[in-house]
């Protein structure tokens, strides 16, 4: 199954956090903090301003820093994805 | 009877999720989330932005995936269905 | 006495839910659901944008479903009546 | 005294409900709901708009039907007006 | 001292309400409603849009109605001012 | 150290009240309003709108008055500033 | 690893605030406020407001105030960074 974004719009995968402290004990549960970087699964056509279709900026690979909270959390397929615009994206991680 | 929505808005109609779990036991009730993917019944003929009509997205027959609480429920002929503006349409799933 | 909606609001008089079940029982008071059925009454010259009157979509007799809680009631000679935005009216039912 | 109302104001008068019932028994008090029904006193010279002065679309002596709690209330050698945008009054009656 | 408003601001002075009643009792502290009528002292240049100054409506000397809670206070050489938008002044009293 | 505000916003330095009343008593603490006055510090190039700069209206050494809780306080080197847009500052004292 | 900003985010680094008293003493924890300088580390291609991109007005290194609760904060690399919009700057410091 594919998922296609509408508008703006960006479909991401959360990227587990390395769940591994310095000393090699694994961390889990609340003892994380919730891991704010994600991979770009999908990208929607932009936005349409004044006629003109907008470029998005992202593209399908990229790791990101998005806002947390932001977004909508969708399960396709038993895979958990956040839908969400590309202005709640505050960076490519690189 | 037929829904017709105005402007940019879309009729959709939810999607029963799988009912089964993999062990085959029934679901009912509280125990599934509400299910998030729906597919499109009807579509109005698109918003007017500065005098031109902005062309719809999305179309009969597409399934989608709606953010939460997005749109109206309505009780057409013992039908359930929402009605919701297409920006609040998530993504289409193929 | 006639009411005439000013800009792009519309007049619409709520129709009776069906009253009877399926059993021929007659429910009242609580028992239904405040019915989200209406005929447009009235209908306004449409907004003023950037000088020029956006046509209304909707017309007199239509028969429309509308946002629960949009609008205003009033009475007008012991009838009651909502005016609303037309951008309140979800769909025209035909 | 006169009042002239700002750009897109108008001034409006209540008018009394009628106070009587069917059975000629006379209301008072908090037995009345607040009327919404008003007479037009004086109109604004309209909103600038981009430079133009939008045209008003109600005039002096206009019965109009206003969205309850709008506006402000002035005293103004003690008669009670009520100063509102033209937006907020719904209708005209005639 | 002399007090020059910025944008479409204008500033005003609080008319002192009657305070005799028709019987002649002088009304002081809470008896009184507070008084929405001031008169114009000072008229900002007007507001800049587009990059066009938009020409101010009221000038000194106006009585004015103007919204209760609109503005803000300002004391200057003992005297208390209201300085607030020419929006928030909802009409001039001739 | 110097402040350089950006686009549209203003440097301020709080006028100490005058904290003699006409006795000579000197005031302190929480007998005293918190002023309104202050004088212009740094001024910013002006906000872009639409591509253009648009000219500010305040200069260097204007005493202002400005609306209470307007602005971020900040300390520069043991002194406190406040750093606020133009739009919050009310008039111009001369 | 390289945060590069979308829009017209900047990347930011909190400057730890002088820790010393005059005396010397070594203030730590709650004795502190929040600082509100940092210095600029990464910097956004600029936001595009009607096809055009705006250029940006600060550069990597600057030193800046911003809004105290401004932006968000994340984590790189063990490294704590705010990413926030250039207009969450309120001046540089030179």
């Amino acid at each position: 199954m594919k998922v296609k974004p509408l508008g703006d719009r960006v479909v991401i995968k959360r990227l587990e956090a390395e769940e591994k402290t310095k000393s090699g004990i694994v961390l889990t549960g609340t003892a994380k903090e919730r891991p704010q970087e994600a991979e770009v699964v999908a990208v929607g056509p932009g936005a349409v301003v004044d006629g003109k279709r907008v470029e998005m900026e992202v593209k399908v690979g990229d790791k990101v820093l998005y806002s947390k909270y932001a977004g909508t959390e969708v399960k396709v397929d038993s895979e958990e994805y956040i839908i969400l615009k590309q202005e709640d994206i505050l960076a490519v991680v690189e």
